[in-house]
């Protein structure tokens, strides 16, 4: 019998590098299979419909949170994000591991669907550094730099919810800090958490 | 105010490798304190006092036994080995990791002194691989093997007691496993297993 998959929620605030390191996770271990989200807020340059979310508008968000379709849906400056729950439990069955890369509110929603799920927050250096990289990504308005400042704080609050920290200093070492929590999961006796 | 250190217990069965993959931890990372233990078996060739164990008599082991200096000691194949008490806790506080190569029997003892310790246990890929291995070793006669290797059959029947299991076929990927536990275990946000 194959063993079951590994559910890897990586969360923390916008800006702190989640995105860039599940990339890197997922482009080293082929078996980390990546939970596409939906979303109602625009595609940011490059980013393709159904490879890193699925685009939709709200009518067609709101029609499928009544059908019950997400595990864990949530608002998030002002846009809908949701998780859908078909496949997860198939494919962590088939012995495939997922990854989410996901908000904080959204990995609170998402323990209470996944109780064997590993908890990674990626917490940014300071404040500061999180700030410069907002405004040198040069995607948001200044308001909305502020708006997820202001979120960011709150959101490291909530780091101690969660089973690992990794402070994304450098890259590299992030990284590294990363993959071995992955590695040391697959080695557990008892992976269940 | 420092973190306080890591536990970390290695063990399984004689022949496993446990002694080569604690020497490239403690090589590597040099937080990582090593537990000396006490025996009563003779020094090995290019073992030292001291460094590699502290060699006693079983006079001397008794008398430490009675003023209860070991945090566990076991008879092993004949000979007594132990792990002083002293010192553990105050690496621990100190922010510096403990490291215990240590037979089953004394794991087990060890996890009732140390309910914060991780517990990894070192598998040998199968039993014919673990003969090869302690025969050409040299240091055991065939009587002492095969008494080694009854023991291992059992051990590994114990394995499923410890945290993590890391099987030793290819040393570079146990390696790899190890070093992740370890590397991983530094980022627990409540760093008590």
């Amino acid at each position: 019998m194959k063993d079951k998959g590994i559910a890897l929620v990586i969360s923390g605030p916008s800006g702190a590098g989640k995105g860039t390191l599940v990339k890197m996770l997922t482009q080293e271990f082929p078996n980390i299979t990546f939970s596409v989200s939906y979303t109602t807020r625009r595609p940011r340059r490059g980013e393709k419909q159904g490879i890193d979310y699925f685009f939709v508008d709200k009518e067609r968000f709101k029609e499928l949170v009544e059908r019950d379709f997400f595990a864990e849906w949530a608002q998030v400056h002002g846009n809908f994000y949701g998780t859908p729950k078909i496949e997860i439990e198939q494919r962590l069955d088939k012995g495939l591991d997922v990854i989410f890369d996901i908000d904080v509110q959204g990995a609170r929603k998402l323990k209470q669907n996944l109780k064997d799920g590993v908890f990674v927050f990626i917490m940014p250096p300071g404040i500061e550094e999180l700030r410069d990289r907002l405004e040198k990504r040069g995607t948001d308005s200044k308001e909305v730099v502020e708006k997820r400042l202001k979120n960011a704080k709150k959101e490291i609050d909530a780091a101690r919810e969660f089973d690992f920290i990794v402070v994304n200093d450098i890259l590299s070492e992030a990284y590294e800090r990363l993959r071995c929590i992955y590695i040391a999961q697959k080695s557990r006796v008892y992976p269940d958490r």
